[in-house]
């Protein structure tokens, strides 16, 4: 579980530094998203926890991985348009595990199984969210009509930790509902899921303007 | 107390809600605004004073209050237009109240009482800021020409905090402080009563452009 | 160094309370803006530290000098345009002392250098992020073509950590660090110093649009 962890920090860094080279932003535009991307989701669990200094300023690996992953994208994101797919999946992944993991850690500092499995959604894309925020860009949670993103690791992350509270949590457990996060991730984008949204407003007249984009 | 936290809690969360309606969020974007709204400034002052984990992730109620107004509001949301002004009403009575709440709990963790009302006027706010700055709006706190927000709160929390210090606060003069903020609340958006501002610039011929949104 | 650090409390909260003046916000968003500014960075790094409640919200020194500079700023901005370049100054010296300081703290609980030297620049820039997300502005460290800020932050940092680690730091290294950051910084400004950005993506017909404005 480690090496996907470092997996997971990598593609992340990978996915806010090409936000920041997009823009064309110098190296501490880069280094910060990067960093935000891979590990800031992982600092808002922790803080929440009371676990201080967060693990990603003590364990220096991690913040290795993402500085390397920041520079080898700094020199390769040319040919990395040619690797969309696989950025997805690992992106799908990271999604998957740190979701996992954060609900797992959160269960462990006692909290109870909705508030663990919001968590680690909250670990899994924070970071995400941190990175649009600086950047200035709306957040993939609240951009209308992309796919599904958080569902299935909201999901996911219930399921486990529902089992968890009784007692049938496992690592193959952790893997399993990591990789189904996953799966469902991918298939969501390949198949254009999207979430359920609110009750439209009545009209007496048919599709208003005040509707929007005119839903169906 | 109790109640009236919850209550609060309930109407911040529609809040929240209804401005991701609006902008045709899904069920996540929903979710995601109506517990920050709800939620967040009591986040924010927990890690400030290091009561970790925050009792919105410990305590049931909380979440479920918040996750119940955002369900209701997405099923309801077409009628809650007829009510604007119970919508009011209701955030005004939750600034108060948190506000209030937000003082004591930083005072009961040893903060002077200058700094007690900031934390306590930033339990009130902070959520409205957060769901802001996630949804891309301008913080209310910085809406040019909005009616005062903040400022009640802060006199209110000052004046309580004050009492404090003094050893004069009781649950009666803490119940009574809160419904002033929330009066003088509701009476600046009725009167469209505003915060005082910067000197202007001097300009000797006149009132200058440079004053209004055309500088020169 | 106490002094020192009021200094730089005092030129944070003066440019905070600049950004409100200037955009017409009233007294709540200048006192938000300022305390932000001068405070925010000190803020984040002690709640990763675990130092609650943070010691702006503790001494009270440091909320008065901010406020004062908030309040002094709020009549006397319209002769605060002559003094451009002592802004700038205490602007640099505060980035150097915040960024030296806040280093410090995190090696005296128990970072490593790198890490520590990471939040001594988070101190020194965070309240200036915090600001202009708030304020629905680009941050400065994503501005393209803005002049180096962080980076000799971050190398300074980076110095002092490293010395530090090998017991080789004192108070007059630890002002010397200071001090060249902000020489660094305001010869950059002078100079125009640029950060490095990532390698172009090639074209085989010259520049293409997907650069976006045409790099030299």
């Amino acid at each position: 579980m480690y090496v996907l962890d470092l997996i997971g920090i990598a593609a992340y860094a990978v996915a806010g530094a090409l936000v920041a080279i997009d823009r064309d932003h110098d190296v501490v535009g880069i280094v910060v998203l990067a960093v935000m991307t891979a590990l800031g989701g992982g600092i808002i669990r922790d803080l929440v926890l009371g676990d201080t200094p967060p693990p990603a300023f003590t364990t220096w690996q991690y913040l290795v991985v993402a500085l390397a992953a920041a520079a080898v994208t700094s020199v390769a994101h040319p040919w990395l348009g040619l690797l969309g797919r696989p950025l997805l999946v690992f992106d799908a992944a990271g999604l998957g595990f740190f979701g996992v993991a954060g609900t797992q850690k959160a269960l462990d500092h006692g909290l109870a199984p909705v508030a663990a499995a919001l968590l680690g959604v909250t670990t899994a894309v924070g970071g995400g969210v941190l990175r649009d925020v600086l950047a200035r860009e709306t957040p993939a949670l609240f951009r209308v009509g992309s796919e599904l993103y958080a569902l299935p690791a909201l999901v996911g992350c219930l399921a486990y930790a529902t089992a968890a509270a009784l007692d049938l949590d496992s690592p193959a457990l952790a893997a399993g509902t990591a990789a189904a996060i996953c799966v469902v991730r991918l298939l969501a984008v390949l198949r254009h899921w999207r979430g359920p949204r609110a009750l439209r407003r009545r009209s007496p007249v048919g599709p208003s303007p005040v509707d929007g984009p005119t839903p169906p």
